[in-house]
């Protein structure tokens, strides 16, 4: 079996970590790139000098007769708020899309717009997306028309906290995640910010328990712990390009009663039946290095007693982004799950 | 005036910091250097090519008479319980000493040997050391004849949190101390771990809640507030070679009364005359980028409601190490407490 | 059709990528891995912790009789002096071997002495041996028993310079080779100079004009341009983990004349079929991180009157080691030559 | 004594740096910092935080009645082809200035435009500048009243070459500069290719002989020769953020005769006597990290036959410009010339 897949947004981070991805799936015809629409036509290998003699693509603007006729699936991999400009017409054309941007993850519309900045105009999609981590909801993803690719921290904290709020183990008023991410978490925005010299040999906080992934964080943690969650969430910004690293401080929910033999037995038992997820042997804690350039998240856990400490780690471009996208569709295609990704 | 200065452990990194700083202090003679004991003489230049044309002296083993003769005063740039076998004979012969080491930091000999896995050999001196915070302490420092100069660790963790326990604004019980160490902390161990393979494009925690630095941290918060405070604490590996960043996250106390009109006035009020804290405007945190080759601390503060989170940026080699040593050597000889630091 | 492969040497640098490679080659199985016979057994995915869930082989010291059962071919991954001993016996079992140290490069076993150290002591296979850089030896490589991969800096440099060494364009006695190299070339030797801190922010020279691969680079241009060449050769350590970047100085032979319009398209004509050679448009010159984690050597070329320059990448681990190794595979089984590459 | 000193362009890379010397150096004081003339007026240490603390003043647009009132000396921290507009009415004002920009580098005005892409619009003052490299032109700088302060690039490769060309051992046809450059020598462009995640494990050359710097080096070193010399010059790009390695290539003259019994003698006697010239032990070369922050030149040089290679190694933003620029001061003002500078 071949997947026909389009790429819209194939220019930017997440686009280019996708083709390169689907150009070593053993299923998967890239038929169509494109861009956002504004800009012209340019072979992809121009753009990335790394593509030239293995993708001959033309990157173009979206052109939906060819996606009717060339493709099963597309990937947008667009900024905020320019997806759902797009998904209705997909949609009605009957194709899977798998966005990864944050437009259809947030179920609430003025959460969206507080933290996005702009009112939600697909409501009617926005409510039928399915929210795409494979190791909560591997089911509905299956038949998902619209698969909603989980941020990168998200992915990286709901991953580490779910195993404690799936049995109540956590006091849902004292969660703190305190993380680390690489320089392509910002994509590739031109701002002095970013310059070599204003990172290389830095490190600093930012959008300090303000970040727009917050929400996202508090949705998730909450439908599993079935209690509103508000975590305390710091990013911040390492000297590296790729991974994030994500501390995360919980208190022990009061009365709190262990079914199994300890913390790690837990997240051993949790995890134990996901190809990529990793717990660490107990007492050890991950690190970036092991799961940059995979589809991996590893985590290590801790109990001190009162309090407990997750450490959880990915690569953002991957599990956080790209990689987990192309899970998802080989979840959506009945595929061996880790087909193209070990 | 000029005051004659000997370093016992030349060859380290905070040593080789120390001559930097020394041969730039306008009323300081470096008069010896001297390694730890073991190795033969070496010309310091020799071991670190950058003193060449600045500095001729010889590195040698420690020699008392000379010392004797010619030192004011020493610092001991030394591994941990290796200066204890120096600090009696030196106090001896009439000599202040400022020590780097952690060997004088922690008053209760058990602790000490619980952390740093040897009994305490110089208990009588213990008692009597000065913990070289000049922030906190500098009344003490003036007349001190033996200095405990504070960790790297330590010096961000209490600075961060001092105006705050100083008036009881926190929960005790629900510190939190997620800091994030460039490699030189390490100093110069030739151990995997610090290959450039391991620690480029990597970040890690390490010794998650089991820092020898927490009795350190402890001991002063505890004295600040009043209150046994026990604190968590995670150290990062940053892929940097020099600077601290701690996130740190404080419920506030239940009932608790600010009596001025926000924790940022708090903040700047307790730091206002202090010539190496500099609190930033309200609403920014402090990066790293900012102190890295200064003595100075910058602190970012914010209050959420019934959380505080507070970010503190060293130089560990410099406030975390040898310009804090510096800065308490202008307090004891009465120099302007900026002098050679500026 | 599925290859038995065994790896001697898997838990080095150059093992730990071929490992990689292999588990994404449609048409190998790996079925064996083997230290050099000093360590005990170890699960590699301890070895490697970013290897657990993928593979569950154990590493262990060589075994003939396995390998004689199992392995079709065997990749030694093993330090310079140490393949000797194992070629003789695994080619008398029948086996294919490629040997990815520099024991079998140099034919000359008084010059492999000179720079080696020590005496080569299978005189007898080093004359049979094929030197395997397929854009020169492809036809020899089909049918070789025993591949010679070609060394890092040799792969850059040689591909740089044959097309214009074979049409005698270039004053043999002016070659300047000016390389820079990632710290992975050192492979994981615990050495004080491949600390972070030592790398980090830091750049020097190193074996000025007296590296190992001196000898394997002349031999390889003496044999292009029918002509005793003699190249200054310059390495350089980056703060980077990967890939090497050669900047070639070249003089036009007196009286040389040019058969094509220019050296351009001399060299886009040279490797026009080639898969994994791509020449950079005229006037522009490739960087490293268009050929990092690829097999690809990037080469660009500009004519400067009196002297050319020419400038060509590789990724040190993979065209420079492991892939290139593959690279051999796939032609020994007459797979198609990208297979598992692109 | 104390020099009264303006800076015209302080919020430029070399303008932070000058700062950070003069604050530091024992017979200066900042009178004014100015920007260019276009900005309005802000705190320096709002500017650069870590100037909080330090310093007080407003960088403002120039006020020449000011200038007249308040400073002895200017330093123009401008980019090209801007400081020609301030030096002709600073001068006419009777004050000394020193030009870290290219503007009155270069002797031929035709030459500087073709580089520099603008007619040269102060051609008397030109003919008077004096170039500022104190090592070769210390005399002239003496008297002068406007410096020309060299590039950075010239300064390593000068120096690096300046004994051999001194005494006609070099074949001036065949020089070869190869050289690195951390990315501070860019100053602080918001260009796309100046990005963390376009530097960060990456490496490449740019302006491939054609860099701007050619003529300024071409000047030098045929004056010193005596000659025209047309060296080949290549820069790149590291991925650090200070610092210049220049390895330089020289084919021996023909029938050149050495007066003393080495190449490495040579250079030991030609730089015996400057403070901030040093040379490394026979057959040792320098790296960038034993320069950095400091304003020291170090050179390795070795004699390999007909051939002669030499490696420079300078803090681009310091003898490359900022610190040699202090070094200048000090010579006009009859100052130690080491003064604030060690």
């Amino acid at each position: 079996m071949s997947i026909n897949v389009g790429i819209i947004g194939a220019t930017g981070h997440t686009g280019e970590v996708l083709i390169e991805l689907l150009l070593k799936h053993p299923s998967v015809k890239i038929t169509h790139l494109y861009n956002s629409g504004g800009a012209g036509a340019q072979a992809i290998s121009s753009v990335f000098p790394k593509f030239k003699k293995r993708i001959d693509l033309v990157c173009k603007k979206p052109d939906f007769a060819e996606i009717k006729k060339d493709c099963d699936l597309i990937f947008l991999a667009l900024p905020h708020t320019v997806s759902m400009k797009f998904v209705p017409k997909l949609l009605s054309l009957g194709k899977k899309v798998i966005d990864l941007s944050a437009d259809y993850r947030i179920k609430n519309p003025k959460v969206f717009e507080k933290f996005y900045k702009t009112g939600h105009s697909d409501k009617l999609n926005l409510r039928k997306s399915v929210y795409g981590l494979p190791e909560l909801n591997r089911a509905d993803i299956k038949s998902a028309n619209l698969v909603a690719n989980p941020g990168c921290y998200p992915t990286g904290a709901i991953l580490g906290l779910a195993p404690l709020l799936a049995v109540n183990l956590a006091d849902t008023d004292s969660i703190i995640i305190d993380a680390k991410s690489g320089v392509s978490g910002a994509g590739k925005k031109l701002e002095k910010e970013y310059l070599f010299s204003e990172i290389q040999d830095d490190f600093r906080a930012y959008k300090v328990n303000t970040h727009q992934h917050i929400p996202e964080i508090n949705q998730a943690l909450s439908k599993i712990s079935g209690k509103k969650v508000e975590a305390i969430f710091v990013p911040h910004l390492l000297p590296i390009d790729r991974g994030i690293l994500s501390t995360i401080y919980v208190k022990k929910a009061a009365g709190a009663k262990l079914k199994v033999k300890s913390i790690f037995e837990l997240y051993r038992k949790f995890y134990k039946n996901e190809p990529f997820v990793r717990i660490k042997p107990e007492g050890q804690f991950p690190r970036i290095k092991d799961v940059v350039k995979t589809n991996f998240c590893d985590i290590g856990v801790k109990d001190f007693g009162s309090s407990i400490i997750i450490i959880s780690v990915i690569d953002n471009l991957l599990k956080g982004a790209s990689s987990q996208a192309v899970q998802n569709m080989n979840i959506i295609y009945k595929l061996p799950e880790t087909a193209g990704l070990l």
